[in-house]
């Protein structure tokens, strides 16, 4: 994506990326602060043999040494501690590189910590591909709903089970629809993190942090999968004219704390979010000011992730367009 | 709104409004340099009782006296001409103004020459309640699509109409849905301006030269409103699984030229503007980047239409969400 925008970058922006370092967990690491080319680093299998300068520890050395601006961080996470990933983050910031992640766990599990260094720092922390992949959330909710008031949100943020549900309503059992995802590749061997609503629930921890103020983890969301739904329950839904869908939401409570909640519920034929099919994701904003906003996305590639990662950047740097 | 987030402003970005001048077409003008006691301007006929200093002549005069930093424009306008809005635009920048407009006419007749004089001058001209109603859109385009490439719009965005057809396919006819409309003041007396597609082509204009760098005037959008469609249309639709709806299109042709077109369509359930009800409106834009990114919102208020110049102005004025 840097190199496809590289022209872009330049005419409109005046601005060229320069990539002097890169950190993998089983392809090596390397860092030139004259900026590595890009093509080497693509058709190598060990980034070391285009590494320049004193020899790499681990990655925290690296994370101290590169002599980068911005750090990108998208490294694997463990879902139920957000580690290795969210050490990486603070390293990072502590090195005095602002950040951006692709990663939900460093956000879920440490949003406000990690803030609060980047401030204390004068330095950002964006992670608009961690939720939705890259569509402008959290983009919306620095700059385009300044001062509204975020009254609740619900979503449909796991492609996984949305895809499930989908082949579901054509007649499919949800046995069959899950091995056809996995026979494609689209769902995991171990699906359990999508199927039991962990990852949903981790972007809606997200969500709840970044735009209700709360102070959530994943496990302090109320959470039921979707292995309890049948085909029959699926097909009663859609003679009702309704449809099931693993639905993300969350609301302030009388005492005003931020409640929230992934379950399977069904959907009426109104509803912004009841048509997303497969492996689309949207988000219905409530607010003060706009009554209700949804954001809608056709299916995620690793290109919006991407895209999501560079508009980060370029937001960072102060960038909007001319 | 300005007072009900004034301790908002206060407390998260440090700032106070103050309303330094307000003209109006039948109530009056008012400049006070210490600012206008708003409770005051809501309870009065005529603003001029509150007027302090020099006598003010016309709008012109009053937009050069005023001592404020950003002025808010909206006021009537003529949709075939974009005036007088566009002259009072005009002398808001020449006089060293920031612009907020919520006002079609000045941004589809003379966009480019107002960011123009804007950019010449180090002043922002911003107009997000423009199209529907302070839903971020052009908000989105400057920071969180930055440097995407729009390749395709398609809205829907006259309500007038949407409600219309929303009602014939409830079974009522054309003029019974329109004259209930009137009844309860929601649709004009003359309602051409909506029902012949003149709104939602000023809008798609408006949206194809901001997100498309086109050049296009409404007059040069292929235009057909809804007068032809009949009951029988509508339910033939319907029995399809399909609904009409006032579609407005914008893409690139063969040559690279950028086309626009409002007209009549039937769209499939599956596409995420057919369940947009009553005065709900939506936009799809298709991106090099992100695939297709819909934003749907419900109904609009005058507050909301507020609400997209507020946050123009606090847009303006460079601030973010801590």
């Amino acid at each position: 994506l840097i190199d496809d925008k590289a022209e872009w970058l330049q005419k409109e922006q005046g601005l060229a990326f320069s990539i002097v370092g890169i950190a993998t967990r089983s392809h090596g690491m390397a860092i030139n602060a004259q900026g590595l080319d890009h093509a080497a680093c693509l058709a190598t299998n060990d980034l070391s043999s285009l590494h320049l300068g004193e020899p790499l520890g681990d990655i925290f050395a690296f994370i101290a040494q590169v002599p980068a601006q911005v750090i990108l961080e998208g490294t694997w996470v463990n879902p139920q501690t957000g580690q290795p990933a969210t050490d990486y983050c603070r390293a990072a910031l502590r090195a005095g590189k602002h950040l951006v992640t692709a990663n939900k766990g460093p956000v879920a599990f440490a949003h406000g910590e990690l803030t609060t260094l980047a401030a204390e720092r004068g330095l950002k922390f964006f992670y608009e591909s961690t939720v939705m992949d890259g569509a402008p959330i959290h983009s919306l909710r620095r700059t385009a709903l300044l001062g509204a008031e975020v009254q609740g949100l619900r979503g449909i943020l796991n492609s996984t089970t949305n895809s499930i549900l989908s082949r579901m309503g054509e007649g499919l059992s949800f046995e069959a629809a899950l091995a056809e995802m996995q026979a494609a590749g689209t769902a995991e061997a171990d699906p359990s993190n999508d199927i039991e609503g962990w990852d949903a629930a981790i972007k809606l921890a997200i969500l709840a942090n970044t735009m209700m103020g709360a102070d959530l983890r994943p496990a302090g969301v109320d959470r039921t999968g979707i292995r309890g739904l049948s085909a029959e329950d699926i097909l009663a839904a859609k003679h009702a004219g309704e449809v099931y869908k693993l639905l993300c939401e969350a609301w302030r409570d009388s005492s005003g704390r931020v409640q929230a909640k992934v379950a399977p519920a069904r959907l009426s034929a109104d509803d912004p979010l009841a048509h997303l099919g497969g492996a689309s994701s949207g988000l219905t904003i409530q607010t003060d000011v706009l009554g209700g906003l949804s954001i809608l996305k056709t299916p995620s590639s690793p290109r919006s992730t991407a895209y999501g990662m560079f508009v980060d950047t370029l937001n960072i740097l102060g960038r909007q367009q001319r």
